[in-house]
């Protein structure tokens, strides 16, 4: 199980990605690590972690796809920087998959240019974890399509209950369609014919219809559908609510000798609400639908988080996902009707 | 001060109402009440609240607004439900503003066929409060128009503008149109359009472009302005991620015997957090853009967040938030360049 990292991606790059890689060998003693790099900055890091130098190979790479680069100009300009590198190193087969927390946009551009999409898939996705009240759930798209059509969001249900299934083992997953309301004539025009096509097709039994924003949370459905407008801001409007709570929170414990000392004696149960909750927990985005994986991890984390990224690209590496994509793809146009039924 | 009670609407109608009655009493002395209801009913629970029997008019309502009724539906056939006789006394100006916690869609239906829009907008706007980590926002439009073009939201950046600086009491308040990044380029085109007409208006000073999903909670501006669609998406998915933090934290504080002691000490502190972010608190969504004051309330909700909503026609209504829509919205035209400039 070989990854490679863009080592230069994310605000605290490249250390954070070396701790982070390190993180990951602890819990996955199979890995080996591609790394792509400043070698200035890189080696003595490396030399600062045995373990992880052990198993990596580092090469000097001259540039790197800074995090405000617009994604076409960082397609053209960026063929020597460590994204492109990393990203090129799943297309040869030199490694499984590639971790990189640099910049979003530039990233899925490369990965799509390089890798090109799963045939059957129009557009790829980027699809996340989310805490809920019974578990976890998957999102997608998060971010990479803002306008989607209908066919587009049914391709995203099939990539989810492949994901789902693979990777969460989960044998029957459930998923809906993100909407503001359940009732049928509800939305978007799109959302009505991806409804329609989802109902007449092999993931119908698996299919809940539409669902709404606090189901993201609330667990009802294993899989939650919608387009990357959309999923960006129920991401980042969970990600502020969750902050806004844990500030409000440590704002209490500290406003009195009471709470102070009630924190201290609960502070054990407290601190596994903040690990379930914690974002570095949930980092990772999946790029579904390339020919190849690509996890992109959050700019901003830490080494912690950057392993969790690892973990993802090491979990959908494992179980094949892009295998079982391909598969269910097949099955779905299989059956799929040739024309959209009316909505 | 009088406004008119939908006593019909909402889970627990027509008791939470009667008792949001009476709390909102306490808080604003000098409300009066119409309420518009099943006599049998209500009669009743109006003995039982003198204070509010004192100061309040029933008047029998054979028909009401199922839950699930369709708009068009409940616009047609509702002429004697007490939705529609409330919302009639607003415009017989029998009344300063209506409460109802019934069926929204038909709410909105009711009142833009009985009330009109305000000259100038084309479209009413659903706004809300939302907790920040520095005091409040307001996002508009919350579900209203599941579809809006540039000049929508260049209306609902008016009204929210209005409303700010009124009912919230804020000079010059600041306010971002809701997308997938700050960049000039990001999103739909209708986003684009109406950044580039809000810079060349007369807001222009306090437009900070384009906001995020995060910045709703954070707290970056003082107004949030969005399509029904995508607010209804973020306000259900704080609402669903405010739930979850906090049912992780109160089985947090049961987990085990010091974190129960801890629980006690620091009760106080945390009913604060519970406070704050008790979404009975933030209870009223306003209809802007109506020739009259419309407060819609969360159907769930209990007297406590009736008594909110109750509070929130009465601020709109004591600081005549319509005649300022309308002076801003004059003021705007007079600048506003004949056609949009290009995206």
């Amino acid at each position: 199980m070989k990854i490679s990292l863009d080592a230069m991606g994310g605000d605290r790059a490249p250390a954070m990605v070396i701790q982070g890689a390190g993180i990951a060998l602890k819990r996955f003693p199979q890995a080996r690590f591609l790394i792509f790099g400043d070698e200035t900055q890189v080696r003595p890091l490396l030399k600062e972690m045995p373990a992880v130098d052990a198993v990596s190979e580092l090469r000097h790479t001259p540039d790197l796809v800074s995090g405000d680069a617009k994604p076409s100009i960082a397609l053209r300009s960026s063929r020597n920087s460590s994204m492109r590198l990393a990203i090129d190193a799943v297309r040869n087969g030199e490694v499984d998959g590639v971790v990189s927390a640099g910049n979003t946009g530039a990233l899925m551009a490369i990965a799509k240019f390089v890798l090109k999409t799963i045939p059957g898939i129009d557009r790829p996705a980027i699809a996340g974890f989310f805490p809920t009240l019974v578990g976890e759930s998957v999102m997608l798209d998060l971010g990479a399509n803002v306008e989607c059509d209908a066919n587009n969001l049914v391709q995203f249900a099939v990539m989810g209950d492949a994901f789902a299934r693979t990777v969460l083992g989960v044998r029957l997953p459930s998923f809906g369609l993100l909407n503001v309301g359940s009732e049928e004539l509800k939305g978007h025009d799109e959302l009505r014919t991806a409804a329609a096509i989802l109902r007449a097709g092999p993931l119908a039994d698996q299919f809940q219809g539409f669902v709404e924003g606090n189901d993201i949370t609330g667990g009802r459905t294993d899989i939650i559908v919608t387009d990357g407008f959309t999923g960006n801001i129920a991401l980042k409007t969970a990600e502020g609510t969750a902050r806004l709570y844990s500030e409000f929170l440590r704002g209490a414990f500290k406003s009195s000798l009471p709470a102070k000392l009630g924190y201290v004696l609960a502070k054990h149960a407290i601190q596994k609400v903040r690990d379930r909750t914690d974002p570095r927990r949930y980092n990772g985005a999946m790029f579904l639908g390339l020919n190849g994986i690509v996890v992109k991890s959050h700019g901003g984390t830490d080494g912690i988080g950057f392993a969790n990224a690892v973990g993802v690209a090491i979990d959908m590496a494992t179980n094949a996902i892009n295998d079982r994509i391909r598969d269910e793809l097949a099955q779905v146009n299989a059956v799929k009707p040739t024309e959209a039924p009316a909505g």
